[in-house]
């Protein structure tokens, strides 16, 4: 049978079907260190629109289970294909094929990185205000895939607010368009945003109508303030919240984030205990709303620089964007997302104090203070996440649910969170969520097994 | 069958249950002019969660259809409710239960008045940015339930934009809770964007967490412009979009609309074909950006007035929101809600211009420039829509689809417009949309023959 598949999609697409060791071992993985136990039959370098149509109907016709991936960077094993499953990759897919500044929207294929396409963008001026931290290395249409978010959402917004329209193709290779090219639009059920964030399981994006921004103009004024203690600097992050300002950029590290970072870059070791907030303003009155923000910052104990130019203000922030790398430095890293309600972020900082002395672990945590956002690393040694480690997640999530947060702020379920998901959307919701993806995928072979925990099939 | 299905209200529900003539003719009609040809069972005031609670699981163990209805204010009859149909008012519901100030969000009740509600969080410099015109009088669930729209929402964003989260009763009486009260939060499929705008076919809101935004500081600045021709107004609109530019508010109200207003007010009647621009600009740089408006728009064409102060921009904006009154005094008006990509604002209205001629009318119309969603009012006498009217009606919606653009922008499908549905939508997703709200509602009796098109029941 699996011959059969791999056949069946060598005579539909050629060279383009891939099953060298390399590549289904790479399509096995993603950035999250989880990779699926076996090898997919075959990895689809898909280069148009058609080819996605051949694929799914193939596995339609076989009732193969198909995979979609982008570049691979998720953080929750969504893309990871694994035994009997065909992973088809969109990465070559990659061409913007509209812009239109007049209508400040954009339309381009999957595969492009987000990084590339605001490149292209800039040069007219404009900006696709998405900006996870892997921008430079993560798609558009995995950027949709997950709903993803990034250091400026606060005020720029997540994925969901900057895309108009999708082309995907369903489970038995139809081509639909949803949504709209107008800004307003409402024809109908929002399929646009439910597939937002629905990690292939609903369908394969082939093409993405992008709602745009022009750059914005003015100067970006940069500060930092260092904290005795990460809970009076969550404090503070909330009470600029509070202040009414609004920074495009509030970045929170805590101590054991700030002490690893500081040795990966050779700096001077930061005071015991010392955690910092970086914070970007922007816009025409960014100067005016630093030095309102840095006043607050101040009385909220900080001690608080603002950056003297551009340079100053990168060097600044290239100690938040050093964050990854550094904890690379220190073992494996399971990197969590909890989200809660700004106002709950001191709570939530005092919640990882408790379960790093249950547990007898250190958590070093970012956080994406402006919209509540945490990204607490698990550090451990060897691939596989130790069960002592699930466990202290397990009360991590438990914690920010009971603060009236949520599992994963930006990062997806995939395979990692999906056993909590239903803790989260209690029975009837998580039930519900399957008849609805049943709708789009009757005989459930895009991504099983992902999001929902499925009797093993 | 129908005086059980009274009966078993009553026992559950008491004088919460109204079959007074003039309530049940309340609920046959809304503010489209079209009224359901039967009168409903029953209106039912439910007072809280439980009561509608007890409406649905009496509704789904008789098989009655259940039309949930705010304030009546919709503009496409989607919450009209006819014979056979229990009418369920929220408007009761109307409490405020929650205000957060330092997380930006409110939790409210469906039946709150928008304007109720703004008034209420301006005491603590908030704001829910959703500002139909309606919004005097429209309640906050009939906001969500249609995904309403405004003038301000190409700067500030549409409900889809402004909703953390939903309560929902489904069919069965189960309540769910969706979405979150944190910023970001991606856990399962999107099912809050999916119910906003679904116009009571997934379920009943009962509850909303909306996200807020801070009163805007500094000055509105407002601005007028005329021009000698609506298409000469269109292509100036375009050109502030185009310039970078980000008003507030920019409406558009063609000759006809400008001349019916001027009557009704009393004003000297403008000179024959002239067009009229209303813009405002907001925040700290409100004067700098209105003073390159002008500049842009006295390029384009037009004679600009920059108003001296608030109370002469009040003025100037009084002339647009007169409108609807000035529609009224010509005869009956249905308001239509097309919307294009802004670029192709000129084209539309030589469309538009074009059906005038086609069919010997008149269509005076008034647009969102700002964000390409027209409102062209076709005038005609008595209470029935003429069959030359639809079949003008259907040139437009056919003109707005073939530049890229939407039946609806803001008021939904309903019944009136539920036959173009499939057009826009296409056969395969008209099919998959309804396979989805089967997912919610299996036995098919939330608000049943509307927006869908159904055989006769």
């Amino acid at each position: 049978m699996s011959a059969d598949v791999v056949g069946l999609l060598r005579d539909a697409l050629g060279d383009r079907v891939d099953t060298s060791a390399e590549a289904l071992d790479a399509a096995r993985a993603d950035k999250s260190g989880h990779a699926a136990p076996e090898r997919p039959l075959a990895v689809v370098h898909a280069e148009s629109v058609a080819d996605v149509q051949r694929v799914l109907r193939i596995a339609s016709a076989t009732s193969t289970p198909v995979v979609t991936r982008g570049a691979g960077t998720g953080l929750a094993g969504g893309a990871n294909a694994g035994g009997g499953e065909i992973a088809l990759s969109v990465r070559r897919m990659n061409r913007i094929l509209e812009v239109r500044p007049d209508d400040l929207l954009a339309v381009v294929e999957p595969g492009i990185l987000n990084a590339e396409l605001n490149d292209a963008l800039a040069l007219q001026g404009l900006w696709w205000a998405p900006d996870p931290a892997s921008r430079a290395i993560s798609t558009v249409g995995g950027n949709i895939a997950t709903g993803a978010g990034g250091l400026l959402c606060a005020k720029y917004g997540v994925v969901r607010d900057a895309v108009l329209g999708l082309d995907i193709v369903l489970a038995d290779g139809r081509l639909l368009t949803l949504g709209h090219r107008s800004v307003k639009g409402v024809t109908g059920l929002d399929l646009t945003s439910l597939v937002i964030g629905s990690e292939g399981i609903l369908g394969v994006v082939v093409a993405a109508t992008l709602k745009l921004r022009r750059l914005v103009e003015g100067e970006v004024v940069t500060i930092a303030a260092t904290f005795p203690d990460v809970r009076t600097a969550a404090a503070a992050s909330a009470a600029v919240t509070a202040s009414g300002a609004q920074p495009a950029i509030m970045e929170l590290m805590d101590a054991a984030c700030l002490a690893a970072v500081h040795a990966l870059l050779g700096l001077d070791a930061p005071a015991p205990g010392v955690a910092q907030l970086t914070l970007q303003t922007d816009g025409p009155a960014a100067a005016m709303e630093a030095s309102r923000i840095s006043e607050v910052l101040g009385a909220a104990g900080g001690t608080v620089r603002v950056a003297a130019d551009r340079e100053e203000g990168e060097r600044l922030l290239t100690i938040r964007r050093s964050m990854h790398p550094a904890m690379e430095t220190l073992g494996t890293a399971l990197i969590e997302d909890v989200s809660v309600p700004r106002s709950a972020l001191p709570a939530m900082f005092d919640e990882i104090a408790r379960i790093e002395r249950e547990f007898g672990i250190v958590i070093p945590t970012v956080a994406h203070a402006g919209d509540g956002n945490l990204h607490p690393n698990f550090v451990f040694d060897g691939p596989e996440v130790p069960d002592h480690i699930w466990a202290a997640a397990d009360a991590l999530f438990h914690a920010a649910l009971d603060l009236g947060g949520t599992l994963t702020g930006e990062h997806g379920i995939g395979v990692l969170k999906r056993r909590w998901l239903a803790d989260e959307l209690g029975a009837d919701q998580w039930e519900l969520q399957r008849q609805v993806a049943r709708a789009f995928d009757p005989a459930g072979i895009l991504n099983p097994g992902k999001v929902f925990e499925t009797a093993a099939r």
